[in-house]
């Protein structure tokens, strides 16, 4: 099984019923599920018969985030995570009556929503905190962007020590040397979600802001391709020992 | 003279080569110059014989954070904005033959640009550090989201106490009480861009995310209202001493 | 009154019912109201106790066509109106849980709807038989294009005689002299929605494709502006004698 | 050679003098070519050694109209073909500095343009008029939407004689029975732009409009696809004897 729902995501039972609001239904499933971030857990989703595929945000921070930290370089303390969506990040809801999603709302607009307290943020802490060793607390907000698809990652890490852009881009480009979905930009360029959209990739850089002490980790995926159902695509893929690019090889539609 | 360029915006010719790349034309000027946001300079608007308006982005940032580290309850470190902004924001730039303004390229997108390094970081820094009364270093990142008007600004500041929204949005009630131009959003709601296009209107929010120990404060503005020529019209009618909404009043365009 | 609604916009309760599928509640009631187009019922208006604001499709329309036809340029027969309008154009439809009107439906989507059978057919039929004093039938599309406002109205009008792009205009020139709303674009210039946003203006021009023997009459107005609440309120100021233009001066907001 | 230029488009080097304002630089060549619509000329490209691409709204007008015609049901004299495209249509002068297709310019706008003198009125032409065997003109006009990718046509063709929508549907299913990519809707459905992004696929439908006596035809395809380099490709199988939809089963990006 790959579940696209929220229910086996956190491996907490009282992580889930604090941010989700009631009493997980599966407490001793959680420990059976594995996360479904490739880039992560590839050995464990090969074997697993239930696969939690990520939330479209935790998709997008963690694969701008969990190299840095992982390296060291990064500290787990103080991060910060802006991202702005399209509107089919919302699933099942852009088709519900909520005029946040209505056509005149949303076009020509920008807007936060769930400031402090978007479920999401749970997945993102819980995995930086294993990459980490640590406890770690991200501020999370998530924004609405007109435009149907894409997902925009700003992340803000302090950094352990002075180093440059380069060194930084060396920890991505090795880290995700082998992904055969995830490509790490030259020094110089920055993402843009249409590079991605109706396709399985994702694209990382990192700008370290030296002034500032903070590296500015940056993603781009589809909500609908990595960020959604292409990436459970690749999940299943993965524990059926399939090559991992059945079926997501259409290039993305550009513009 | 209100001057919409960036020439007298900053106090330090030093600081103006360093971000521009060019010694400052006229340095004896800057100490004439007056810092166009009314709702700090006010009284040396009205005196001024040149007012530097001031960017659309330090336009939204320091309506958003100034309230939260003047009262003290936001510290004037590791403070991060993260600001999204339509295309009109470009200004000039916008009918020049600048392939990111393009239409196919700039809809259906996202992108960041001048990461670490864009100029409006130097008017924000200048502005927070004498509010602060201390160096302050701001990490900004600047975003091109797909829509003509309209400038979202989510800013980081670590809180230097633990304290509620409430208390929090009693000091920007408090700061803004007298403003003509700018609306303090009540506790739960959140800023849209599309509530203010086509004014001088600046809405403000903030929330108290206690569990990272920051503020996260929002506004919107219209780049070309509040961000642009609005506000140099509200700075003219400053000058001299006629009614400051005048030719403001038109309400904003919705939807 | 100024009327929004459909109920008096048809002089005929049979037209009325055959259109709307019910039958008229107030027949007698018909013969009382005038139809609110200032340019061609200003003094109707100017006594009326009730006045039918029209449609946002037969007011872009009418305006495009009437001139054409009142000086026997254009022929009655054989009309076609193409028009294209944003999200508002549903008006209360919008914020209702249509699927159509939802975000990632409307967005980056051109649809047509009601082919054959949109009741605004019958206003633009109604006004055009008036003015040919003969029974007109139009062929009239109407699209949703992602956008929030705007109108853009292309009417094909089979040319009564074979005259020039120059002579067209100077009838529309000589018709909307007076007008203080409708402006007469130049030869070689084309509407574009975006002149009128947020005004009561409606742009309106003229190309004699001689080719074809048809005139193509092209206009374009705010859905909400002259083909909504804007021109209510200038029915209002008619009706009691007022300065046409009270409340309606603010300019266009571009872009 | 599959030519996407307009110079093999036109049968007559005079023709494409009269359209294009330059003499023909290889009038020999023109007999050699083949237009490029495989539904009209799918055994002539099979053996071709120049092919001529066509341009996008000639693809969508031919895919809409052809079939009412060339059944008897539509006449050929004043037809009417208005078009909504998407900004990719303008090819490579979407990267020009033209203001027109300038993000702030095309955004929330639309706007008609070359009214009653569009080079593609020639191709429209030329195929209808071999397809009713009679000098055939057409109205057309060209419009700008604002969306990317997506070209909406509708043709107004007045009819031979009172036949119900039923009638000119069984046409098109007749018509289209066998063609990979082209799909008649059922009588009730409309096109939409946005179900053929990213495709080759063409949608077409037809409503009899008995009231006006006339046939609403209507067709969407992308711009980039079926209106271009799909297209193009399926053009290339069938001159090789490969399966036509090589290369071409992508399915629709949604949405």
């Amino acid at each position: 099984v790959v579940d696209l729902s929220a229910d086996y995501r956190l491996r907490s039972a009282a992580e889930f019923e604090a941010w989700y609001g009631v009493a997980h239904g599966d407490p001793e499933g959680l420990a059976e599920a594995v996360y479904g971030v490739p880039e992560l857990y590839r050995k464990q989703i090969a074997g697993a018969q239930l696969v939690a595929n990520p939330g479209c945000y935790p998709a997008g921070a963690l694969l701008a985030v969990v190299p840095l930290v992982r390296a060291g370089l990064g500290r787990p303390d103080g991060i910060v995570v802006d991202a702005k969506s399209g509107a089919t990040g919302a699933g099942a809801q852009t088709r519900k009556p909520d005029p946040m999603y209505q056509y005149v709302e949303a076009n020509e607009n920008v807007q936060a929503y769930g400031v402090g307290r978007h479920r999401h943020t749970a997945e993102i802490e819980q995995e930086l905190s294993l990459v980490a060793a640590a406890s770690v607390r991200v501020a999370f907000t998530p924004h609405l962007v007109p435009m149907n698809r894409g997902l925009f990652t700003t992340a803000y890490v302090p950094m352990a020590r002075d180093v440059s852009t380069a060194e930084c881009l060396a920890v991505y480009r090795d880290a995700y040397e082998r992904e055969p979905f995830v490509r790490v930009l030259d020094e110089g360029e920055l993402p843009r979600t249409r590079s991605v959209i109706g396709s399985n990739y994702g694209d990382v850089a990192v700008v370290a802001d030296r002034r500032t002490g903070r590296a500015v980790c940056l993603s781009v995926l589809d909500n609908l391709g990595k960020g959604g159902a292409a990436q459970g695509i690749q999940n299943l893929n993965i524990m059926h020992g399939w090559d991992e690019r059945t079926g997501l090889e259409a290039p993305p539609v550009y513009p």
